[in-house]
């Protein structure tokens, strides 16, 4: 049943670093992971040929081309690229490369197949070619810490979750030490190129490195591509972030399961705060896939300048009146950053007890609270005792008060019952409230990667390979027209500067790639808002299973990616 | 990608009572849904053949048969049913049935099947019977409240998680006035049985249902199934009880993927709380699926009688070993039940709070500690503050102190805390400890269920169905030689008196299904202690992946089955 594997799975690379070195170890697989390994990914046709590589127009940027001009006078303007069939691949230098690689930020499902799909480009193309897989993110760029990657080496993690291989970090080149951090491996280890497999920010970053490379005349080249579950980094070119697709399957797949309990019980409100910080896609895409009775979406509260009132309102409105109906129980979706999107909670309320806490004592009779204004004081007495208590004690290291800690689910489930309370001593309401809070993230992160997923990230690969030989830099890998069968994905590379605008930030303006947030006027959000009323009332639930590797379903797209494609009504 | 189907799952049965009729409305299934629906369901041969039912020696009761010969004078001593090939079906009654089924308690996958199975033996063998399905568990037999089952009401629910066909209940039958209803509700629709879908407490109804129904002289027979998430209702004849197969394999997806978490960022220990709160089941087979750095088992430190202080230096040892060895993460799984099984919890410090709160006044300076005795105080200084309100603010309605409320996993987490910021003071621990707080219940209990307890749940109730037939009473249906291939699996029924022991509540004795604990001198558990000091130092994770329905590991059995079989080392 968990026949055993010779694999370094064993003791990741990055553990190595700090852990003493065991040598390579036998892991162990389950049945399922072991199959994937051998799992067959085509490839979009046009990497499967001779190639060459047709530029389109110059290229902007998202907002403010003059300044993001000023910032990357080496590589703006700089046109797409696109790969189409050619007679040889002559064009192409008949030369080794040297590449380096590196995983940057959260976990997302397919980071592994992006890798080899780089190794296997650089094996097929460009034989006797070595990469270089930079170990626990940035830090290994600017440390120089890398492992060099081989066949044996990387063959256990095709197709297999999580970042183990070279594992990933959080840290940022943004000194000028550190870009001379980043040249000095770059010229120590002769790069030719490099991959920055991360977000928004890593990509931007990759551009900042790209631009310093060409700056120095280094011919170190560098590819981003797009990587978050939280869907927030795509454009016209990039259709998609990896992992995005698996993270909603699993999640909707633990919603399914709490829907389908809900209705059989008969007997709770499941309240489910989904991971996805900053844009609401996870939850938009997880109530597409199982139409749950209640979902808020963090950019609809923003747009309406909704408060935490209003929000409760909304849930106990629907809980009643499905209550009239005798359905005491139901689904209801949150998205984790929720709290963020409210701006009473964080232009008020926050920055007035951050205020507070700093300079003011806080009596134990509650007269600090007379310095709030008026607003956030009614606020913070509509907050749950222990929310309020949450705020007042658990701070930063800065002595700020921590809106992320605060347990979103439970805090509505604490406002609505407390609501519903006084709404059945006034006599107009006689249901019954049970809810039950559930919390699903990390678990969705470091899934196996579904078929799409290791199809996507392989060609996005194997493309960053393909754009690395043919002398680009500073473009993200793109891999386009994904609704067709993958042999008719389109690969090329897009301008990362055409991503960008500018935000000021301590009087300087700083380039970024701007978050794609759910659009109130996108194909998805508008399906979702034309069906939602009927979710709330009749039980449409759906309930997708877990994701499946071979037969129905197994290479479903998620319906963001549909809708927005224009290939779902 | 979803089809649409007509089917009765729009509103469940157990929803229409309280819910105005609103017929039946298209329900729409995922792909996987739809897919499973026609999932075919093989037999043992046994059942796909003419049969006669051979009966065992006379039976016995798992404890005091004395007393239960007392309390079941009708159903006592019956002996074990066998079903065997015959040359024709002719020893059978030719006749139509009349029979009822029941889902009593916690959900768990599978039960459809049992339901399906059931409906397919009487159109299979005794054509033209009824089926009628009571309504929100063994309240629908007393109020008579029931719906009638046909082929098109049951076929969108094959193979479907979930109770919500006819929706389950956790009333008892056990009053005289009560199981005056229930014959009254047999007598009224003439039933010639009642197969009851539950676990170990309803197992035991069944059979007091037989016993009255037989001692009353009603034809009425009454047939049990094993059913239970938590894997405590088993004995010989019963291997497993549906249900547990899915749910740990649903939680051992779960598990794998913060495994994969933990090794990819290095920086996180996951507490991972497991639903099963009377038996560890559950919690040693994921164990035994995954491989964590930590388990803890219930019925082991009851065993060993240990504190709470004794478990809290299990943890922080392996954790101080582990961060020596570099490695500042790791997987711990605890079981929900785990406070239950300590003495020094349940038996004194609970109980003196309760007299404390019953009687005395509780002062915010203290005093009232001086009331506990030094041992109780001693832990309750030693537990978390959160978890000291906790205990002092919630309370049942009858103003007892509520442990299931306390969030195990967070409560572990603040006193390895404590402990490990000791050590770093004290010099002795230089880690990082980060600890990520997980509870997997719900998503478990209504899963899509395995290809296992798909077949396993279908051949219950084919089984039960043969045994009504064949005029068993008081048996539960058993189906054996798990092992090999369905066709081989054996069909029968054991008294259900033989499982049964006698417990003494308030001065008499009732009878009880003893709940099968985990046995720390059977095979899954030594397994598990053989191999868990290897699992803490070393990482030897296993993610097991989503459950797959075709291919790979989809029919493969639970660790804890393939072992106390004997058929896994």
């Amino acid at each position: 049943m968990t026949p055993s594997l010779v694999a370094n799975g064993g003791v990741a690379a990055c553990e190595a670093v700090a852990a003493p070195v065991t040598g390579r170890v036998a892991a162990v697989y389950s049945e399922v992971q072991s199959s994937r390994i051998d799992h067959a990914l085509p490839l979009p046709s046009v990497l499967t040929k001779p190639f060459k590589v047709v530029d389109g127009p110059a290229s902007s940027a998202a907002g403010n081309p003059d300044e993001i001009a000023k910032l990357f006078p080496n590589v703006f303007g700089q046109p797409s690229a696109l790969l189409v069939p050619s007679d040889s691949d002559s064009a192409l230098p008949q030369q080794k490369l040297k590449i380096g690689v590196v995983l940057s930020g959260g976990q997302a499902p397919g980071g592994h197949n992006v890798i080899s799909g780089i190794f296997d480009y650089l094996q097929d193309r460009a034989k006797g070619s070595t990469l270089y897989g930079f170990r626990g993110g940035p830090a290994g760029i600017m440390k120089n810490k890398y492992v060099e990657l081989n066949s044996e080496y990387i063959y256990p993690y095709r197709n297999q979750g999580g970042f183990d291989m070279i594992c990933s970090g959080r840290d940022k080149i943004e000194t000028p030490e550190q870009f001379k951090q980043a040249e000095e491996t770059a010229v120590k280890l002769d790069l030719d190129g490099l991959v920055v497999i991360g977000g928004d920010d890593s990509n931007t970053n990759a551009c900042l490195l790209a631009e310093n490379f060409r700056g120095k005349n280094l011919k170190t080249r560098v590819i981003g591509c797009p990587k978050t579950i939280d869907g927030d980094l795509k454009c016209k070119e990039v259709p998609t972030s990896f992992g995005f697709d698996t993270a909603c399957k699993i999640y909707a797949e633990m919603i399914g399961n709490v829907m389908i309990d809900a209705r059989s019980t008969g007997k709770y409100y499941h309240f489910v705060r989904l991971m996805g910080r900053a844009a609401s896609h996870i939850t938009l895409e997880c109530a597409l896939q199982t139409h749950p009775n209640i979902t808020i979406i963090g950019e609809e509260v923003a747009a309406k300048k909704q408060t935490l009132k209003n929000v409760t309102d909304y849930i106990v409105n629907i809980i009643l009146k499905r209550a009239d109906l005798g359905y005491n129980y139901g689904v209801i979706l949150i998205p984790e950053g929720l709290i963020d999107f409210i701006p009473e909670v964080v232009q008020n309320l926050i920055a007035e007890l951050n205020e507070i806490l700093a300079h003011d004592v806080v009596d134990e009779g509650g007269l600090w609270k007379n310095k709030l204004t008026s607003q956030s004081l009614q606020l913070f007495d509509f907050l749950p005792e222990a929310i309020q208590e949450q705020l007042m004690l658990e701070r930063d290291p800065h002595g700020n008060v921590q809106v992320a800690k605060i347990e979103t689910e439970k805090m509505l489930i604490q406002m609505v019952e407390t609501d519903l309370e006084k709404r059945r001593q006034e006599g107009s309401y006689n249901g019954q409230f049970k809810g039950q809070s559930h919390f699903f993230g990390y678990e969705g992160r470091c899934g196996l990667p579904t078929n799409f997923d290791s199809t996507y990230c392989y060609a996005l690969g194997y493309g960053a390979g393909a754009l690395l030989h043919s002398g680009k830099t500073g473009v993200i890998s793109s891999v386009g027209n994904l609704a067709a069968p993958v042999e008719e994905w389109t690969v090329g590379g897009t301008a990362l500067t055409s991503l960008m605008d500018v935000e000021r930030r301590h009087g300087k303006f700083k380039p970024v790639i701007k978050k794609a947030m759910v659009e109130l006027e996108g194909a998805p959000f508008k399906k979702f808002a034309s069906l939602r009323n009927d979710w709330a009332i009749n039980n449409r639930y759906i309930s997708p299973g877990p994701i499946q590797f071979h037969g129905p379903a197994s290479n479903a797209l998620s319906h963001t990616l549909l809708l927005e494609l224009g290939v779902q009504a």
